[in-house]
C-alpha cells in the first residue's frame, strides 16, 4: 500500500501530463486541491490490483469533455465523488474501490481526489496508460467490461445517471452529448467494475509509473539536466522532433478540441518540419509529412523552458518543444485495440507504425513500484 | 373511473391532435398500438385526480423530441413504461399512478401505452392543456413541482436517469441534447409528483375533453357537418382564418421543428394573408402581420376534406386549412405562467393577447365528464 504524500502529487500531475499526450486536462488545479485536501486530513491510500478481492466492485473514474473548457470552467471538488456515489445509490450497493479512468493529465488526479472524499482505496492501474479523446478508448471496454450504468456530475450539482446503453459508442454519444450540455466539462463514473476485471483488463502500475516520470523529470530541472533524458531512464522514449511552434489551427466542436499544430525545426532539425493532428491529444506527428509517430502510441510536447509537458490547450505561437513518442501499452496494440484506438479509428488514411518496446506494466503482486 | 374501450382511443387521438396545435406528434401510430393492447387483454382505467391519496406517489409520461423526427423513427411500444420504471427502480418505490406529460397529439396516447403497460391507472388530467415544445412549460414546473428524477428511454432500450438538476431550464437543456444523441426521440418520465401536487396543479379532466372534442368531430365527419362547428359545441373556438398552404419554410435543428408557415385566404378571407410561426407546435398566427392568436391560447389547423387537424409535420403546399383558435387554460395565463409560455418566452417580440373564454376544466370531483 502507498498513502500518498503532498509533495507527490506534483510529480504524478508531471508524470500524467507526460503520458497524456497533450490530453486528460491540466492536472494543476486538481494538484491543488488534492495537496489540500492531504494537508487537512484526508488520506489517498495507492494499492495494486492484487490487493483487491475478485467480486469486489469499484469504478472508473475521469472528466469528460475539451481540455480547453476545463482551464475555464473550474471543479467545485467534489463532483468526482459525487458522480462515483450517484451509481452506488444507484446499484444500492457500495463501491470498494475506485480506479483512474485515464492516467493522462489532470484525469490521473481527479480519481485520487474521488477516493480522498470517498474514503476508498485507488488502484494502481488504468485503462488506457495515457489520455484518449473517446470513452470506448480503453481495454475496458475494448475487452468487453459493460459500459453501463455510467454517471456524469456537474460543477452546478446537476447529475444524471445512464443506462442500459447498447455500446461503448453510445455511451460515447449520449454523455458527451449530456455534457456539452452540462457546460463542456463533467465529471464521469465509469464503468463499474468487478475487481476481477481490473485485474484482468488494466495497465497495471501506471500511478507508480507516472510518478516515477515526473520525479525523474523534476528531479533533472533542479539538476538542469536534459528532461528528455530524464522521460528515458523510466519508458522507451524517441525525440521525434525539437523547434518552435509556427501555427496552431484550433477549434472547440462537439465537445472536442481539435486541430493541427505545425513546427519548424531547430538544431538537427532545422530544415525540417513537424505537423501533428490533435482531437484533445496530440494523434499522429508527421515529419516532413511521413508519419513518425502514431497513435495509441504517445506524443509529448515538452518545452524547452520549462522541461514541462504541454496539454493541447497551453499551445502557442513561438514555443520551443521537443517531440517525444513513447510507445504504448501492449495491450492497446492488439488488432482487437487498434480498431478503435488505431489511427483509422480517428478517421485518419494512416497505419499504426508502432514505436519499439511497450510502456512497462507493474507486476499485479508485489506492491507498488515507486 | 373510465375503463378505456377499444373504439374510443381514434376520437382521443382526433380531440388532442385539436388542443395540440400541431404538436404532440402524431396520434396515429400510438392509436393503432394502444386498440392492439386493449384487444389483447391490456386495460386502461382512466381516474380523476380527486380518487388518488395525496402522498401517493407517480409520474408524468410524454415523448420528447421533434415530432418530424417521431414519423420517421417508429417507437419500440414499451419505451413509456420503461422510462417510469427506470424511475421506479431509482427510487426503490412503486407508483400508483401516470399522468398524461401533455395531452396535446400523440402525447395524450403514450401515457395510455405506459398504464396499459405497468398496470396503473391514468389521471384525467395533464400540465398543459395542450402541447407545448419544452418541458419546463407545463403547470407542474411553472408551480414549482421538482423537475427531477425524470428519465428518457429511447427505442434501442438505451436509458438514462437524470437528477438532481438545478432548474427545469436545465431539465430541458439536457434532456434535449440526450434525446437528440439518442436519436431525436424519446420516451420522458418527469416529472414525479405526489398525489397532493397533481390536485393541485393540474389542468383537469383533459383527457375527457379531448374524447369530448374528438367524438363531436368525428360525428359531424359522419353527419357531413362542419367539424369547427363541432368543436365549438365543446370548447370556446374562433375561426382566425381559412385559406390556402402557399408556403412552408421547415428545419429540424436541435431537437426542435422549427419555421414558418404562410397561407392566402380564401372565402371570406379572399384577399387576406395569414402566417404562423412554429416551434413543434403553431405558437403565433398573424392576419396581414397583426396577431391574432397567441402562445398559449392554442391555434389548430383544420383540413377542409377530412375535417381532421394537422400537426406542423404534415404541412404542404395547397392544402386547404381553417386556423381555429381556442383559449388556454386559466393556469396558463397567470403572470408567473406567462413568463414561461408567452410569447416572450419564445423569443418573440409580441404581447399575449388572450382568446375570449378559458379551457374548460373539469370539477375535480365526481368522476369523469364523458
Amino acid at each position: 500500500m502507498w498513502t500518498l504524500k503532498e509533495d507527490e502529487v506534483a510529480a504524478i500531475g508531471v508524470g500524467a501530463s507526460i503520458l497524456g499526450a497533450g490530453g486528460g486536462g491540466s492536472a494543476y488545479l486538481g494538484g491543488l486541491q488534492l495537496r489540500g485536501l492531504l494537508r487537512s486530513g484526508h488520506q489517498v491510500e495507492i494499492i495494486p490490483a492484487s490487493e483487491i478481492a475478485d467480486d469486489d466492485l469499484g469504478c472508473g473514474v475521469s472528466g469528460m469533455g475539451a481540455p480547453t473548457v476545463g482551464i475555464e470552467k473550474l471543479p467545485r471538488g467534489d463532483e468526482m465523488w459525487q458522480a462515483v456515489h450517484a451509481i452506488e445509490e444507484h446499484l444500492g450497493r457500495p463501491f470498494r474501490f475506485v480506479v483512474v479512468g485515464e492516467v493522462g493529465g489532470g484525469n490521473a488526479i481527479e480519481p485520487l481526489i474521488a477516493g480522498a472524499y470517498g474514503g476508498l482505496p485507488v488502484i494502481d492501474a488504468d485503462p488506457m496508460g495515457r489520455a484518449f479523446p473517446e470513452l470506448q478508448m480503453d481495454t475496458f471496454m475494448i475487452y468487453g467490461v459493460q459500459p453501463w450504468p455510467f454517471a456524469l456530475h456537474d460543477p452546478q450539482g446537476n447529475s444524471a445517471v445512464f443506462g442500459p446503453v447498447d455500446s461503448p459508442q453510445t455511451a460515447e454519444r449520449i454523455g458527451r452529448a449530456a455534457t456539452v450540455a452540462m457546460g463542456g466539462s463533467t465529471a464521469l463514473a465509469l464503468p463499474v467494475l468487478t475487481g476481477r476485471e481490473v485485474k484482468a483488463h488494466a495497465i497495471h502500475g501506471t500511478l507508480s509509473l507516472v510518478h516515477r516520470i515526473g520525479a525523474a523529470v523534476q528531479e533533472a530541472h533542479r539538476a538542469k539536466d536534459n528532461p528528455v533524458v530524464a522521460i528515458g531512464s523510466v519508458v522507451p522514449a524517441n525525440v521525434l522532433f525539437f523547434g518552435k511552434v509556427v501555427d496552431v489551427e484550433r477549434r472547440t466542436t462537439g465537445g472536442f478540441a481539435r486541430g493541427r499544430l505545425r513546427m519548424e525545426g531547430l538544431g538537427e532539425f532545422a530544415s525540417e518540419t513537424l505537423a501533428i493532428d490533435i482531437q484533445n491529444e496530440f494523434l499522429i506527428a508527421y515529419r516532413d509529412g511521413v508519419p513518425v509517430a502514431t497513435v495509441p502510441d504517445i506524443i509529448s510536447l515538452i518545452e524547452e523552458e520549462s522541461g514541462l509537458p504541454l496539454g493541447t490547450e497551453a499551445l502557442r505561437y513561438g514555443l520551443r518543444l521537443t517531440a517525444v513518442g513513447i510507445p504504448a501499452a501492449a495491450k492497446l496494440k492488439t488488432e482487437r485495440a487498434l480498431l478503435v484506438v488505431g489511427p483509422r479509428a480517428f478517421g485518419y488514411d494512416v497505419d499504426f507504425r508502432p514505436l519499439p518496446g511497450d510502456l512497462p506494466e507493474a507486476p499485479l503482486a508485489g506492491g507498488v513500484i515507486a
